[in-house]
């Protein structure tokens, strides 16, 4: 694909002919970097060859990319819970079904989440960790902060619970990024397979349940004071309401701006852009469909909704989205790159401000469940992919030019 | 967007440092060249600036896209019979509703379609010219060749007539290329609005009847002795069967193979890759739905049936498609370029031999209704627009870099 363009020097001192090499177009393919990794869930980067990475189903790992080399992080909380340590001990009953209409099995979504280092990690060694934690009432996404030393989690503090928990395995979110402010934003999913099971006034448009909607925290789990007003009764650090079940956040490079990818049901996969006050409208208004056909959702009176920047007309299930501001793929520089779930291919989505101008679906003949697109230091582009028929052949796959 | 690559030049002669321009990663912008065209449907390149254009709703024009000025040519057969001319004289009941299920107006196909050039035009003057012929049993798919003398067509020849002539004002198809053999190919859509109007053996199936089939002619309009064989009772010059509603017709310039887009029902728009007595399987099986839920299609004995490369999720209502071989946007060369009628985007299509592995849509915030993909003798990209509202606002628009 490489071209060679001709130039003709008209320098006084030097006239003659030069061939000079022009950057191609490149082509992305796939290497896997690693394999082995247990359903991989979010990778932070301690340098550009070492990472550390959340096993949903595993473990916390320092992974050396270059030996190859998996140093287990001891001190993960005691009550971490995980769909494997679910189907050990099946101990509580079910409220859905254990699969889905079309027969297929379900995957439970519990397990270890987003990996983020502090954005002061270098001086305080301080990073955050969301899983899903169990009680005897059932399990919810937990928030830790911790210090990392000697790969052992010390000085663990709990920045976010998101009571009550229940039983449902669904929608942890999870989805964790800091904005050029230093506060942490956190995705919680409201935790209900079907909306027929939704009470009157529905999870996500409760502001008085965690469950089913976004939150802004000070780095050290205290409240803002400029967060947006959600009335009185509002649970304390909301950001944004309506979610069913986001787990990709990530921040724009160019202005800051968080966005944030959201499942749906029968389609109604998103990507939003977030904004302070939002309701995001799950599941009074959505751009896909129900689970239930019997559900039709009640009219809430004198509120606005936050509609999505995009929606596919196809199942992608999208999951943790990264800007690329690489150089080996110039002709992405400052887009959104997101993988999906469900079709285990990558999107590429060009913007102009907050509008998108284009959309690219990439490796569409080479498709793998993919949870993250994560950036090195350097920009190198990386994916994180698993296989749900062998749960421990997860892999960190580079995109590298052809 | 630009860069600058520092080049180090190692001559023994000349030891400096030069900087020299490297191609950037160009954004695709449009430009209006010419509007006030009624629907144009069709466009073929006489010169680097001079084009002859086909349009649905009105003429053959000669236009000169440097000087704007357009020039009707003269010598259109007498029987050519399009929408307005249709609206003008209610004389024929129709077996089809007005308005598509949703409400939505109803937009007849009828009129001039596509405009080709003999590959031997310069030596020959000759072009081809698809357009809706009409007679008093209804209208048809029409192909005749003339000889281009002082902006009018002469000793006009048919070349092919899809009798039988029907009332339904549908998928005439019209599509039409050269392979490099010469050999001339047309697309005839199957004419039939709903599936419940399907005779027992469906139009597209039956090889007695000329609807709904891909035709391969010499450019004489005689027929190759090498097409495949369909059986003694099949209509003289058939390619391939079972197309519901194809325009689009377009040659590979790397392989030389023909790729034709296709309408469905209720999604099932597609891609495919024409294939010598290929049966696309219209409407045994589809990609997409039926107009009526009443409609069960019949069970064909021992017939196989060639699958689309792809198809899309939503309706796109792809057209026109060409394969882009230009300089202008490097990181698109020998790919696909699909126009739609009903999302108005460009579709970019990167294939690894017959594999699709990645398809961008682009000009998703600049929806127009976009009938054909047209590139210049330099490379340079045009597409042709129209707007329901106006219809006398069709226009050539250039895709040009930013």
């Amino acid at each position: 694909m490489k071209r060679i363009i001709l130039v003709l020097l008209l320098l006084s001192a030097c006239k003659k002919e030069v061939k000079v090499e022009a950057p191609s177009y490149p082509n992305p393919v796939k290497e896997t970097v690693i394999d082995g990794l247990s359903r991989p869930w979010s990778m932070a980067f301690l340098s550009e060859t070492e990472v550390l990475l959340s096993e949903k189903d595993g473990d916390l790992l320092r992974i050396d990319l270059t030996t190859k080399e998996k140093f287990k992080i001891k001190g993960i909380p005691e009550d971490r819970f995980d769909t494997l340590l679910y189907e050990k001990a099946k101990y509580r009953p079910l409220t859905f079904p254990p699969s889905l209409p079309d027969g297929s099995k379900i995957t439970y979504n519990a397990g270890i989440l987003e990996i983020l280092l502090h954005p002061d990690f270098e001086d305080n060694r301080q990073l955050y960790l969301s899983y899903v934690a169990e009680s005897n009432e059932g399990s919810t996404t937990k928030v830790i902060r911790a210090e990392l030393e000697n790969d052992s989690l010390t000085n663990i503090r709990q920045m976010f619970l998101a009571t009550p928990y229940s039983d449902g395995l669904f929608h942890y979110g999870g989805g964790m990024t800091f904005d050029n402010e230093k506060k942490l934003y956190i995705t919680v999913g409201e935790r209900i397979f079907s909306e027929i099971h939704e009470p009157e006034l529905p999870v996500a448009q409760d502001v008085t349940d965690r469950r089913g909607k976004i939150y802004r925290l000070n780095s050290d789990g205290s409240i803002p004071e400029d967060n947006p007003d959600f009335g009185p009764d509002a649970i304390p650090g909301l950001f944004a309401i309506g979610i069913r079940a986001a787990q990709g956040i990530t921040k724009s490079p160019l202005t800051g701006a968080l966005w944030f990818s959201e499942h749906g049901t029968t389609q109604g996969d998103e990507i939003n852009l977030l904004e302070k006050g939002g309701n995001y409208g799950w599941p009074i208004i959505t751009s896909g469909g129900y689970r239930s056909k019997d559900y039709s959702p009640p009219t809430l009176e004198g509120v606005t909704y936050t509609d999505p920047i995009w929606y596919w007309p196809q199942t992608v299930a999208p999951t943790g989205l990264t800007f690329y501001t690489g150089d080996e793929f110039p002709q992405w520089k400052n887009n959104i790159i997101v993988p999906g779930l469900s079709r285990g291919s990558l999107w590429r989505v060009q913007l102009d401000g907050q509008t998108i101008i284009s959309m690219e679906e990439l490796f569409m003949n080479d498709r793998q469940r993919s949870r993250k697109a994560v950036q090195s230091p350097e920009g190198k582009l990386y994916l994180l992919t698993e296989d749900l028929a062998d749960r421990t052949n997860g892999k960190i796959i580079q995109i590298k030019p052809e």
